[in-house]
């Protein structure tokens, strides 16, 4: 039970427990000293955890939009040619991304809360020759539409293995099945804020063996190239100030998620995700995506207002997050990451019910 | 006095206060909401005092070199041509990125600990035409030596008004004198984990109405571009996840600063730094820079092993900083930055003497 009557239920940022609140609030530590290398070297290895991974983790200060950036920036170089599906707000900006770096932008733009099959990916692949890397969102936060990473990743390198396949995961790792390794994903990057539970500024990596081969230096002082960070945690060390605290508040987590076990947290996010999804449905709301993720869901009322529906629930103590950009006033969006029991979901059930009754009758 | 029988007392991080270890502590707000723009807006306003300006202040998520990073690339496009003063691992470091960024490179190089005069910077600007920019380094944190930034500006300006003053004032900034506005500075970073006495994560600007001309959208998903960032606070918001939690602390130091008045503490570091350089030459030490600042003391003993004795006085409770890169085992450092009384210095001082000694006789 979240211990305040006010519950913030927007996918991202997710309330903070306590048990993080409490281990953010110790005092802080060299960076330069074997007590950091011995805490740095540990919190990697139980990155690996989270992301289902042997290979490499990282982190780095950030959200999640600038751990993207430094994802692209340091695996693709020049006139890479980049695949990215975009289908929504965030997806969109990492196309964007992708063109401002000058590198070779291949867009397979699909509308918002549609998703995209391995097949109109291979199609597009088939008429290009050098593509380097594809962009994938796995759930789309504007909207809440996954992509089928698993499938698609399957799909592509099955016939590609040398396309890097980087994945947008900020709001969807630690909440639901995520498997780096088995799923042959090249990149991959959540942020701090999500699942993890945790403040804002900070973003973790994994990245596979092709994809570090991808790495190159720029300069010790180009605070945005994950060589550097790769580089560095070979000695356990980060390269440059790093956020102590924000990384007490997410081991707190992880040593949280490695005690609890991933699968059972999964499943508490799936319990809550089809708890709600069903509510909406039996009440005559609509699921907005095609392929829905369970870590938010993303739905409306028919003859309902949603701007003043959100007004409404936020007034009786349950803050969930509207439409951006071309859903602005058509939708709401609930989250179902972060530390969630029964109690919750029902609260925000009774609440939104509650305020359609009004409106309606 | 440090509620700790162990004292941190490296130029960056210093130890958090116990004040700001309850204000990160509090729990999250959406960044979407009246609550937040209410936050923001007050907060970049106590900004204002900090930098001692009446301008533009905003906030990133960063650590210092990522906030001169942000710096550099929003201000500076294409070809211009960049003076940069480099005189130690820090403004090495800007001159490189400049290069990196592909911009025109013009380098002061200086040796370690050195400083230089206006004259020095007048007599290399005018051999040059065009010059967009120049980066100076208020403090150089691997040496511990000042530029007299007040001259040095106060010189260039009157004779080129249209070449942009960037400051890195990161290890100085509410420690020491510093007057944006009077001083005519037109850019300077300040990082969180400094005299802010916050955890590394956050990092803060002041920027000229000079400055702000220069600024030029490139795409919304550019997170390392300070034009979304003045953009945004335009309506008191930040333009992605912001870390809202390491604002909470930084806005309590900022409360404390303004209660305490900036001058009251700047005297605090001026009698700590002063009383620690006097205890150093009285026994036969050597303080390492031409103009020292205030902010740490560069020091070493003679016929003493630096690493040694830095290692000796950790085993009894007070952590310094040794020696980076050209200086590495050859000097130690000792942060005047924090929440500092007499009985810090003294107990770092009593360990020293303790430990010199020891190895004297």
């Amino acid at each position: 039970m979240n211990p305040s009557p006010y519950l913030l239920l927007t996918p991202g940022p997710v309330a903070v427990p306590s048990f993080v609140r409490e281990a953010i609030s110790q005092q802080t530590m060299q960076h330069h000293s074997q007590a950091f290398y011995d805490f740095y070297e540990a919190f990697l290895n139980k990155l690996k955890y989270l992301f289902q991974t042997q290979q490499t983790t990282l982190a780095m200060i950030g959200n999640g939009s600038m751990g993207m950036e430094a994802l692209i920036s340091s695996l693709f170089w020049e006139q890479d040619k980049v695949l990215v599906v975009s289908m929504g707000k965030f997806s969109k900006r990492w196309a964007n991304y992708v063109r401002l770096l000058g590198l070779n932008l291949l867009e397979i733009e699909i509308n918002w809360g549609k998703t995209v099959s391995p097949e109109q990916i291979l199609q597009v692949l088939e008429k290009e020759t050098e593509v380097k890397g594809m962009i994938l969102t796995h759930c789309e936060t504007s909207t809440g539409a996954l992509l089928d990473i698993e499938e698609i990743v399957f799909a592509v390198k099955q016939k590609y293995p040398s396309i890097l396949a980087v994945v947008d995961a900020i709001s969807l790792v630690g909440a639901l099945p995520f498997y780096f390794d088995d799923w042959k994903i090249d990149a991959a990057v959540v942020a701090a804020q999500k699942a993890l539970m945790n403040p804002t500024g900070t973003c973790y990596f994994a990245l596979s063996e092709q994809a570090v081969a991808q790495l190159q230096p720029s300069d010790a002082g180009d605070a945005r190239n994950l060589y550097n960070y790769y580089h560095a945690a070979q000695k356990n060390s980060y390269p440059y100030s790093p956020p102590v605290q924000l990384f007490y508040g997410v081991n707190a987590v992880l040593d949280y998620m490695i005690n609890k076990k991933l699968p059972v947290i999964w499943n508490e996010t799936l319990v809550a995700s089809r708890t709600f999804k069903k509510f909406v449905l039996e009440n005559k709301g609509l699921i907005w995506s095609e392929l829905p993720s369970d870590s938010l869901t993303t739905f409306s009322f028919p003859d309902q207002d949603m701007t003043q529906l959100k007004a409404a629930c936020i007034a009786n103590g349950v803050e969930m997050s509207g439409g951006q950009d071309d859903w602005k006033g058509k939708i709401m969006r609930i989250s179902h990451l972060g530390l969630y029991d029964t109690s919750v979901i029902t609260k925000a059930m009774e609440v939104i019910l509650h305020n359609i009754n009004l409106k309606k009758y």
